[in-house]
């Protein structure tokens, strides 16, 4: 990290005030694995190459991160008409080149704007007829009544689960319990704020699945510690673990919950990214179909994100959160951190309407609705193909056993790394999969992330990786890369 | 605010976790003037207004906040041709209805990510060739050396000056020395980090003028209490005061950072918003010509933003931030900062590049580069025009007096309000000048913000109030209506 910066001479008699000294422990102590060493490494081996550097491979990929449209994914074109038409100061030009049912949308957004003013603040929980658009989508999918005042549209889901932990965490006493493993935006906000993780392990025997003995295990043992357990996060479909919840699983969550009064917070930002013969459910819905009294009870944010489904649209910012059964004072102070923070980005707002909203066959032409699924469709069996490619494939890997990616946009294969490698590794003052994960991107290019960073059982080693190269061929060309790196690690240290 | 939420009603034996004795006290305590009692009432009035409730004005206006576009202000259209055709998936289409010279401003930004995939996350600093559009922007302006790598993309200013905040404040015991009257999302930040303000109050008798022994009174009285001042902000142009400063002010600010090795934070996001005979200079250019030992020594984080200037793009979201002459560990937590908080949006991003580097003469066709400098100027003019607009007509009015609006985007003036109303405010719980703003609010649909939410000296009361209105006659109405209302007010109560 520090190879970035330029090395900074301050006159003899000066010291900086700002230092790792006087600004708060927490922010040195957060660590943020996928966006830590790997992403480090890799940028500074662009630079190179960028100067001519030779590497023994053509570029790097990126299989670390969500990204889906920087590995080669084709945004919707019909929601890029709607937001090219928004922006432009010439919406009748517009007309001459995108659809006309596009354009039309562009215009219903822009009525709801005084002077057609996209470039305006919006109010501070975002655009009214927007938020409308999330408040119809969450009623049809989960056949609930969504009171719209619940609902703010944030830039990305990040926002506002930042937003939440923030304010469930008062001091280091405060926990909140998380799957592991997990999406490592959990720990990082957890330690920036000073609470404390409560880990409860999701079973690598079982498909990743929720074991509700572990839950109680994970509580009791926080409580004994003298920890108020405050919140669980529920990640559905699972970051990096890819299973899929049923809806029994979700039941004994929310009784589990109202057993304990937490909170439940529920990442649901890969809803659309199902591979296998399973039916999403959110925690919204599943907390309705129980009934009374979790339905009037369980306190409740869903979280959603315009970045991963089938749209993919990571630099737009766009996302939402839903709150259900609060304190009045938990919108409030939502509110007012969203008051500070300013509103969400407009271009990410209207394509959070978008995703709640798409076209459908009443609503649009037959042209321009076949477009819209087509497109969709490729790109769910895209990402359909290469996960069950990347699970076969790793499987076959000597040491590498990876579980069925369900969903969502990883597998989190575990990797039996030799005695002595691992031996190696320490002595190095590295975690054996942080080792592993180096030395293949330093041979093939390929960004992995270890497991480490989203925590794993004691003495097991993992990584991350993810299904989004839109080429075939690319795909299976960087799986064959980590299966040679591999055969030819445990020949070596066998 | 509680009117816009259903009330909850629990089921008996249970109590929602989250509720005001269990949530951050910091969160209850903090306020954010601008976006408070007076948007709260006028959003309460809208709803009416939708539901066909009659009031005594046909419209609200919106002269409380610094939102352009929202009262008539037009984007500049080779800025939006660039970004709406960066969105969509046809550039080529784009040239049939956009100037070659924004298409090709389109096809450098694309041309440098994969896949021309702007919908991908960027970098976490930003895009690299923006940020070098940036380092020349600074370097241009200032004659400086500027290290791209101190610069980071912000969703606006704010997103920058929340992190500088966030690492400037340990606790209690650390204070931020802040102008009063300040911008209150100052106020609001330093309280949600549970920091301490310190006040060093602006000369109204001299233009808002900033006094040397202002500056030392209030850091000796902070120190005398054992606060540990970490940091001083300066706001040039002035918000809400609209002063700019001279020079050799910048150098006296610079010499006592420097004399109590403090951290400089330089919220410059109206530096294109002058109206008077000043030229602006940015804290950067003033530490540069000091020199030694201030150029090595003296640390920096200055703030810019596309919401404001000529383009006034409230509603994107983009900004930046420079670091100078500071400790490698806090671009690191910046980094960390920005690494969870996920990269700037995208059209924000593309937004600071054009407002960094916009077209030239030498750079684009005469006709484009002309239209852009006609735009800019009429923008330019409407806001002088309306600046001295306003301090003629609330200089006219009896009661109250208001300073030159030299910069910026506001007046601040001074009303003084008779002892009797001031009494009926303080029975009603309410302060003078929220009471004043408040009535003004029902009974002419005018939207200004009290001076209690900038800070004011004890026993005086202002209003802020933008010059944003496009349309002349509607300014001119608008200030008639305050100066009614006020002899009103000043006869009723004398």
């Amino acid at each position: 990290m520090l190879s970035r910066i330029s090395i900074k001479y301050f006159s003899r008699t000066y010291k900086a005030s700002l230092n790792k000294d006087t600004i708060p422990s927490s922010i040195i102590r957060s660590e943020y694995a996928v966006r830590g060493a790997i992403a480090e490494k890799a940028l500074k081996m662009q630079r190179q190459m960028e100067d001519e550097v030779k590497f023994p491979f053509e570029k790097i990929i990126q299989l670390n991160i969500g990204n889906p449209q920087n590995l080669g994914q084709k945004p919707i074109s019909f929601n890029r008409e709607v937001l090219a038409s928004c922006l432009t100061n010439d919406i009748e030009g517009s007309r001459m080149i995108f659809s006309s049912d596009a354009v039309d949308r562009a215009e219903y957004y822009l009525s709801h704007f005084k002077h057609r003013a996209i470039g305006a603040y919006t109010d501070i929980q975002g655009v009214r007829c927007i938020m409308r658009e999330v408040k119809s989508f969450i009623e049809k999918r989960d056949g609930v009544n969504v009171d719209e005042n619940n609902i703010f549209l944030t830039n990305g889901a990040t926002e506002g689960i930042t937003f939440m932990l923030n304010l469930l965490i008062k001091d280091e006493n405060d926990g909140i319990m998380i799957p592991i493993p997990q999406y490592p935006m959990y720990s990082a906000l957890i330690t920036k704020f000073e609470g404390t993780q409560v880990p409860y392990y999701l079973d690598e025997s079982k498909g990743w699945g929720m074991s509700f003995e572990e839950l109680e295990r994970s509580y009791a043992e926080a409580t004994d510690k003298g920890i108020n357990v405050r919140s669980m996060v529920v990640i559905n479909p699972g970051n990096p673990t890819g299973q899929v919840l049923a809806q029994e699983d979700l039941n004994r969550v929310i009784q589990f919950a109202h057993d304990k009064q937490i909170f439940l917070l529920a990442d649901e930002v890969y809803q659309r990214n199902i591979y296998v013969d399973k039916e999403f459910c959110s925690v919204r819905k599943a907390i309705k179909e129980l009934g009374s009294p979790y339905d009037n009870d369980v306190e409740l944010a869903s979280f959603h994100s315009l970045s991963k489904g089938l749209h993919g649209e990571c630099g737009l910012r766009g996302g939402f959160l839903e709150l259900h059964n609060i304190d009045s004072v938990v919108n409030l102070a939502i509110y007012k951190f969203k008051a500070v923070a300013s509103c969400g980005n407009i271009i990410g707002q209207i394509g959070v309407g978008l995703m709640a909203n798409p076209p459908t066959k009443d609503t649009v032409s037959k042209e321009v609705f076949d477009l819209y699924q087509t497109q969709e469709q490729h790109i769910h069996d895209g990402l359909k193909y290469r996960a069950n490619l990347i699970t076969e494939k790793l499987n076959s890997i000597q040491g590498i056993t990876c579980n069925e990616i369900e969903g969502a946009m990883y597998a989190f294969p575990q990797i039996k790394l030799p005695q002595s490698y691992c031996d190696l590794a320490h002595q190095e003052g590295l975690s054996p999969d942080l080792k592993y994960c180096l030395e293949i991107l330093d041979k093939t290019g390929i960004m992995i992330v270890p497991g480490s960073g989203f925590g794993q059982e004691e003495g097991t080693y993992h990584f991350r990786i993810t299904n989004l190269v839109d080429s075939k061929s690319e795909m299976i060309k960087a799986l064959d890369r980590i299966g040679e790196f591999t055969s030819d690690l445990m020949s070596l240290y066998k």
